[in-house]
């Protein structure tokens, strides 16, 4: 439905939509009729096929005045492309619905078609079907389709003595949020400060999905629970310990963060534990996998956290209150 | 991404929409995992996979005091499958991202979520994943998968001397939408426009994806080109001789009208022309159908409404500009 009863005529027609968001775009054999017919049709894919959608409203999930519109438009690819990371699968289709309100220009527009163009490029996903809306606010919303290869991943896996990983480092798009909501300041030294200021703003601008990762993960048998980390660790863990019916022990010293974040926090780890935005994965493994072991496979570092046990409870282990802050605030599960 | 920074608290969690949207849900052995992680998982289709996505959005495409939640939820997934309607192709799932603003309470949620099951169940249609976000106005955005099964209809594939057909009568959704805003107030007889009002009215709020007759229509051979009305007979006629490289004459006489439009109109096609939202198909076929017949096939009223030929001109034959209304205001493509 792409009539607009009361449209200010300053909004691309369908034509101009279908013309900017395929510029350039070169789509695989996998695509047999791309963006231009009521529906794009893609081929049978090799097997099961995974199906998700998300949202990225502006003023809810970002603001357009702290990144680029290529930014913008690449994130809203990767935090959907890292729901099927988590799954261990590989991206193959997927279709955009902008809606645009007033004040968006032309220019814009084109910069976030062209980050979603390079953000799908680089994740040989087809852009094969689009769509274009007036609104009150600017939001993109996304549904991608992946291809289950050697295994998938689910959340209902774990099981009591598995292990607990995580990939990359934890709280740093959540610093890089708050320092663009003005809510954080980085103190001390000003050059280091930049420094890490800069990567943890980078981190929440552009995040990039564990495609490779979840991939290698998902070929382990059993293949592990997983999770990406979009809400943060403590929630997203939960989800997994929901599902399965198990609980977890986490030890705090164990939950890793960069340079810039202990630059920033000191050894509070609020934010590490709450903070989301990160697409980092969670995964449970059976025992036998070392941290050396699982990097070198899945390319990116890699830190055992803590342990699947029985029960429901999601204890953490180590930690004084001082040293993860705002520990009393945090729902305990269970 | 299911993160609210700033969430109000009133917004129901990941958790809550699960139970929400999957209550008394039951899906087909076609989906392996729905509802309740990154992904779903469906598996492997039969043949070729249609992909769409499409958005309703509160003041642009819909009043929520207009209708029932389950009027507005039910009507979000017809024009979704109108879209595989359109192609011939028969609906197998889809997923739905609901942006909710401040003031929508917890039942409107619910009976939306009930319009979205029923109309899903009656499609055969499974409702596999869900994200909620937060946002100043209302919405719904399905992206939906259909199986192709003995055939596909392509916007392209219209030649000279095929004749135009369209399902159903046309105008009656754009009359009921008038209706609605305060823009048109029926005259005359009052209890014969009381009857038109409703009917009209229900046309809008209402719609039916014609999924049977599409799908009986793409195993004719060859194929035909069709296009749904969602921006009226003479915008979505364009589409398709567009892309076919053709033209079209169109019999103003011909053009299918309901007793209601009549009784609200008089002579006058304007909305019957341009008026979108009625979700019939529009197709061009190879001549040798008859309307008796491919009304049989298609299990409604089919009627031929001109044809298609060489060039680039939508003409419109045997209308005065009083008959037609403000046809000069309507765009003449070519």
């Amino acid at each position: 439905m792409s009539k607009l009863p009361d449209a200010s005529g300053k909004l691309p027609s369908e034509f101009e939509l279908i013309a900017r968001l395929s510029k350039g775009i070169r789509l695989s054999r996998r695509t047999i009729l791309g963006i231009g017919d009521d529906c794009a049709i893609v081929s049978r894919p090799r097997g099961d096929t995974l199906f998700t959608i998300d949202s990225m409203v502006e003023n809810v999930h970002f603001d357009p005045r702290w990144g680029t519109p290529e930014q913008l438009g690449a994130r809203a690819l990767e935090v959907n492309l890292s729901d099927i990371a988590a799954m261990g699968g590989r991206p193959t289709a997927c279709v955009v619905n902008l809606a645009v309100r007033d004040g968006i220009s032309a220019r814009t527009l084109d910069g976030i078609y062209a980050g979603l163009r390079n953000a799908a490029r680089e994740a040989s996903t087809d852009i094969v079907g689009g769509n274009i809306t007036r609104a009150r606010e600017l939001s993109i919303t996304i549904a991608l389709l992946g291809e289950i290869r050697r295994g998938v991943m689910r959340r209902d896996a774990a099981r009591p003595g598995d292990q607990i990983f995580v990939t990359g480092t934890l709280g740093d798009a959540a610093l890089g949020w708050r320092i663009l909501a003005g809510k954080l300041k980085p103190r001390g030294d000003a050059r280091r400060d930049r420094g890490a200021r800069k990567y943890l703003v980078e981190r929440f601008l552009s995040p990039q999905a564990r495609l490779f990762a979840g991939e290698r993960l998902a070929a382990l048998r059993p293949a592990p629970a997983a999770i990406d980390v979009s809400d943060g660790l403590m929630q997203d863990l939960g989800h997994i310990l929901e599902r399965s019916g198990v609980g977890a022990e986490i030890e705090a010293s164990r939950i890793p963060v960069s340079p810039a974040y202990r630059a920033v926090m000191g050894n509070s780890l609020v934010h590490a534990l709450t903070g989301g935005e990160d697409y980092e994965l969670i995964f449970c493994a059976r025992r036998g996998h070392s941290e050396a072991e699982l990097s070198r496979r899945l390319r990116v570092a890699v830190r055992r956290i803590g342990t699947i046990v029985r029960g429901k409870r999601l204890k953490m282990i180590g930690a004084s209150t001082p040293t993860i802050g705002g520990w009393d605030q945090l729902r305990s599960r269970g």
